[in-house]
């Protein structure tokens, strides 16, 4: 048996996910970016389930797909170019868990990167879609301008989620460079 | 299968623990209290590995060694009723996992709970006695005066530690009462 190990935030969050989600669960990767997350969350929700995996970007979506076929996998995940701050449209129903990743799209221009007021409407509409027990991951990567306000904004948005509905969890690697990635966790009350 | 579920940093704790811990491991119990984390760890441990259990309070000692006895787990503890600030010592060797959960005696009368100063030393000789991979857990509680000075101390500490050796994770449930518990988590390197 493998022993735990203090990984990264996107570590942690698929550690996370991976005991969440069941065969035949809904899900959304709300931030496509090279399919990483697509791949992962489709093999989870296994034939039944349902991925949705958003991204304003065409070679995101373009990326993806071509994994998601050498997989196999395609035929779980829907797939939308809508900006993710339309997620609750996109979806039209209750979600067991929400992948966001944000920044960049990896091995991109680093021209298009996810931003602070679209990034929190997105986050509230995946709050609105979740199931009881669902779970939403937010990595957030303040190692550039707009991922510092990303980080302050989401921060805040996390503080002022009502306690008795939602749980949420910040994770941040204190020891580490200000710039390191930082995970929230939030969870419907089931 | 039981979907993952956010409840509180000692749970968090646990968690890791269990996924942590094999059985043979040398491992230590730094606030004994009434022997619910030392039971816990003499099961991991298994009938080849070790517990070092430690309190300064007696009542917490028979407490543990009465529940302890009732699980026929007794032999493989060790018990030191010296204070944790002299951890290094009376483990006297390289241990996998530690586990702090600050605070009061519970049940007791509220008068003996752990010390900042002791406290950090505390964590410094647990941070000195771990193998590569080796974990701390420290739940602090920031509900009362010297906790709120726990935290902040310990935080500090944290803070401190070289990146290159040790991996530390913050956990704050940023949504709830300031005086909710938070968890560190301390790994060294392997």
């Amino acid at each position: 048996m493998e022993r735990f190990e203090l990984k990264n935030a996107r570590y942690l969050a698929s550690d996370v996910m991976q005991r969440l989600i069941q065969p035949g669960d809904t899900v959304v990767d709300a931030t496509m970016g090279n399919g990483g997350d697509t791949v992962f969350l489709a093999q989870l929700v296994g034939e039944q389930g349902r991925v949705y995996a958003i991204d304003i970007q065409p070679a995101a979506m373009k990326r993806t797909k071509e994994r998601l076929e050498a997989e196999g996998l395609i035929e779980r995940v829907f797939f939308s170019l809508e900006g993710h701050q339309h997620l609750a449209e996109i979806v039209g129903g209750p979600v067991r868990a929400v992948m966001f990743n944000l920044g960049w799209l990896p091995g991109g221009d680093h021209i298009c990167t996810t931003r602070t007021e679209t990034t929190v409407e997105a986050v509230l509409q995946a709050c609105s879609c979740l199931l009881p027990g669902g779970l939403i991951s937010v990595c957030v990567y303040p190692g550039h301008e707009e991922g510092m306000r990303e980080l302050e904004a989401v921060t805040q948005f996390c503080r002022n989620l009502p306690v008795r509905t939602y749980t949420v969890l910040q994770h941040r690697f204190i020891n580490a460079k200000a710039e390191t990635p930082q995970l929230f966790l939030i969870q419907k009350n089931a």
